[in-house]
């Protein structure tokens, strides 16, 4: 009867065939899935007979308090079941999984951790633009858009143009972001784009300029986005790989 | 007989199971697999009927020149056949996958980006160290160990201790990369830890201070290696998940 336990997964940025061999399996075996708002339906599915609840956080929506997610998941496990918290991208890439575990841990809890494709790089990867390359950039920074006083203190001394930045949430925020960049030194004209939906049928990618990136209309779709700023954008057009993501490929500002 | 293709797939830190579908998917499907010196056989393994080559570069060996794996590719495609590069992670992460893609475009080579489970989150996780925890760090970045004009660039003015570095290759340079970061604020007692063979049987961690890193003992395995640096370090001990990864485990540095 002591076969409760946790998995906390990274579901991988939407594409079910991005998903690990592990986390399917764990899906499979789930008595119980609890999985992020934007975790796709189809990955979601892949867990077919456990039950299933939306545990998500989205700006603006009613959430389910992280405490209320802690407490579900140890009485499933002290009830027997196997849980598979189901988390977009790397559970533990600015996703709280990294207080889960620990909840978890301070309980007694069996539960173990199975690393995602995160965004932060596949989202890039998927529009053609690495976030490293040979002679561009050879360290990339993962940030949230939520949380300006970090990434002040993170960029403000960086030499600019020094490395990829990717920003995986607060995208409203992004203007206020670019400006600080520019302030700090970085080149108007470093190139950055917006990634939408990455790896899914509504894939697009809009790429501008670091000084336009603020004007650039917001989310064509309600999927998760990605910004990434930095000179190895300008490799997307010499890999031709946005333009066969989606038809729906737009470049620069509207007029 | 136009199906000759290369696909970019990204192993994962180690872990077969680590693998997406779909890089499983193009392994079955491969005529040619060339991958990277790290990637374990059990993984290359799941390619059952491709011939497989090992193009890797490790330091301290001969190696396969870069235009070399350029030309193996385009030429197998040509032939009509599918081409799988293996790269241990994620294919642009470090990987000189940019530089590949470039030259499959650049030479009319259908490819493809097929993200994989990077090192640089999975090695931590998977010792129970999160990237990201609400109120230790809200970014992180990763950075290659033998880049020191890079990584200096970044690092010298940034806010001391205000985001987690994750070091993914040249850790035989680690010491001076710690030295460099106290220099610039670090507090000497920031935990660090080197996290080797990340997912494997052979998997261990090493957890110390900032100033000590440089004395831990260097890799106990020929495996890959990650260092984590930052006060996220510290969780791992209250997550107890890197005394279950191996017995080999240590703490500190030895007498």
């Amino acid at each position: 009867m002591k076969r409760g336990m946790v998995s906390l997964i990274g579901a991988g940025p939407g594409d079910p065939e991005l998903l690990t061999l592990k986390a399917v399996r764990r899906l499979r075996e789930a008595d119980l899935v609890l999985h992020d708002a934007l975790v796709p339906a189809n990955v979601i599915a892949l867990a077919g007979r456990a039950r299933a609840f939306d545990v998500g956080k989205r700006a603006g929506r009613k959430s389910t308090p992280q405490e209320t997610i802690h407490r579900i998941m140890i009485h499933a496990a002290e009830r027997g079941e196997r849980v598979a918290r189901l988390k977009g991208g790397d559970p533990f890439v600015l996703g709280r999984g990294g207080e889960e575990a620990l909840a978890l841990a301070a309980a007694g809890i069996s539960f173990e951790i199975i690393p995602g494709v995160s965004s932060a790089i596949a989202a890039p990867a998927l529009a053609g633009i690495p976030v490293t390359h040979r002679g561009i950039a050879s360290g990339f920074l993962v940030l949230s858009g939520h949380s300006p006083d970090s990434y002040r203190g993170l960029l403000a001394g960086a030499l600019p143009n020094s490395a990829t930045v990717v920003v995986l949430m607060g995208l409203a925020h992004r203007r206020a972001l670019a400006e600080f960049l520019i302030h700090c030194g970085w080149r108007p004209d470093t190139p950055a784009a917006l990634v939408f939906a990455a790896s899914t049928p509504e894939a697009s990618t809009l790429i501008g300029r670091l000084d336009e990136i603020g004007q650039l209309p917001f989310p064509p779709t309600d999927g998760p986005g990605t910004l990434v700023i930095g000179d190895v954008v300008s490799l997307a057009d010499r890999m031709s790989i946005a333009k066969q993501l989606s038809p729906a490929l737009e470049k620069g500002v509207p007029a």
